[in-house]
């Protein structure tokens, strides 16, 4: 049988917000589960401040490298949302204000205070070329232009765009994992997870350690694209553990 | 006056489980607020798999375009934990065994069940020519080698880790923020946000907002490097929210 190939993505998360601390960034777990669903990998993250040179830089050294690239942050109405503006520069595509967008907003703000003000209607604006990504959960739409989807920064607003395109990406197979957890240092049992990784082409196995109710513990995760050896392998751990006085917990601790 | 020079700063977040989603990243938001009290600026981040080449071209990208480059994750004792090896690698300097490391790795291990294994001793492994950086927390050091910090990936280590720096390095000023919040859809108050902003070279404005007990609301927050200057553009912002209606909060909502 011929490996399906492995499709890629990253992702750009803009936002001076992040980069200063005041915002603990939701996006990467969510964006990064959500790929694995529709078997994408997300292989590399940047962090970004709204600055268009910076945003332009990590869209270009990006969007080439992985089958998708989306960012996160920078869509809204107000002058430090700079997404658009930035990628159009990158891709040296003009900006538009995109009709449909225009009229989503339009309908979105019809009978609304104020209805569409100029401010609003910035969030009509895409690269040219582009298509929108449905936003339920608040009008806006999100924007694919080529192989790049920008998406807001709102983690909930983010969420409702990318549930639009849930299998609608072309992907592979989509990772599994297998987690075992036992009340054991790491360290006492690097050896056998060395030796059970190496074991086992395919498949990659990670510790992570943690202390919790005065003692030391770990979970291990097994990760591979084929379910069955992930479990097995899962399994053969699980007995390596228990032959060496450990207590191993399916699924984790 | 001449204007003190930006120190500035980048990340590299090593790990698996980030990019999985498997583990909500918490390193970003801890350093970015510790620099900034340190007058130093995170202004990039990098996510990266546990990949040697992958780690060594986000270091090289990195440690020579800011002053301070940090990385969490993956020193531990385990075969997925390749931090050392991937810098050292990039850096063209040969792994040793840290003399000091072993030593406080010796004295933590004295009289613990096990004492020092060969997984443990892993942890004493450093690029050559490296420093340590204490850890109060869970005894394996920290490491610095020229401008980089290499720290662990469980946030209440890589706190020690950075505690021990406190005062250490090199730094300007830090960025005063001044937040002040406000009823108001962003959208409706975007011209008065950006004409406060275009008025006050030297300040940056950014705007969040959120949904909240069934209404809009936004938080405004005003940097700058000039404390004074930060404040008085937040007064000037709050005054003219309430010329426009809206009942500014101090220090946000």
């Amino acid at each position: 049988m011929v490996p399906d190939r492995t499709w890629t993505a990253a992702l750009v998360v803009i936002g001076d917000e992040i980069l200063s601390g005041r915002t603990q960034d939701r996006n990467v777990a969510q964006l990064a589960t959500w790929l694995n669903d529709q078997g994408v990998r997300l292989v590399e993250v940047r962090v970004v401040p709204d600055d268009m040179d910076r945003i332009g830089e990590a869209v270009n050294a990006l969007r080439t490298r992985h089958d998708y690239l989306f960012t996160t942050g920078g869509i809204g109405p107000t002058h430090d949302d700079i997404t658009v503006d930035a990628i159009a520069a990158a891709l040296g595509v003009p900006v538009i204000v995109h009709p449909e967008a225009r009229a989503i907003l339009e309908a979105y703000y019809r009978g609304r205070p104020g209805g569409l003000t100029d401010a609003r209607l910035r969030m009509a604006r895409t690269p040219e070329g582009a298509e929108l990504l449905d936003n339920r959960y608040s009008g806006a739409p999100g924007i694919r232009v080529g192989n790049i989807y920008i998406l807001a920064g709102v983690p909930a607003i983010a969420a409702s765009m990318i549930e639009s395109l849930a299998g609608k990406l072309e992907g592979g197979r989509p990772v599994v994992s297998v987690t075992i957890g036992a009340r054991a240092a790491e360290s006492d049992v690097a050896d056998l997870l060395r030796e059970t990784e190496a074991a086992h082409p395919g498949v990659a196995i990670g510790s992570y350690p943690f202390f919790r109710d005065g003692g030391h513990g770990a979970n291990f995760v097994i990760r591979s694209e084929d379910g069955d050896l992930a479990r097995a392998t899962g399994q053969e751990l699980a007995q390596r553990l228990r032959a060496a006085g450990y207590e191993p917990v399916d699924g984790g601790i």
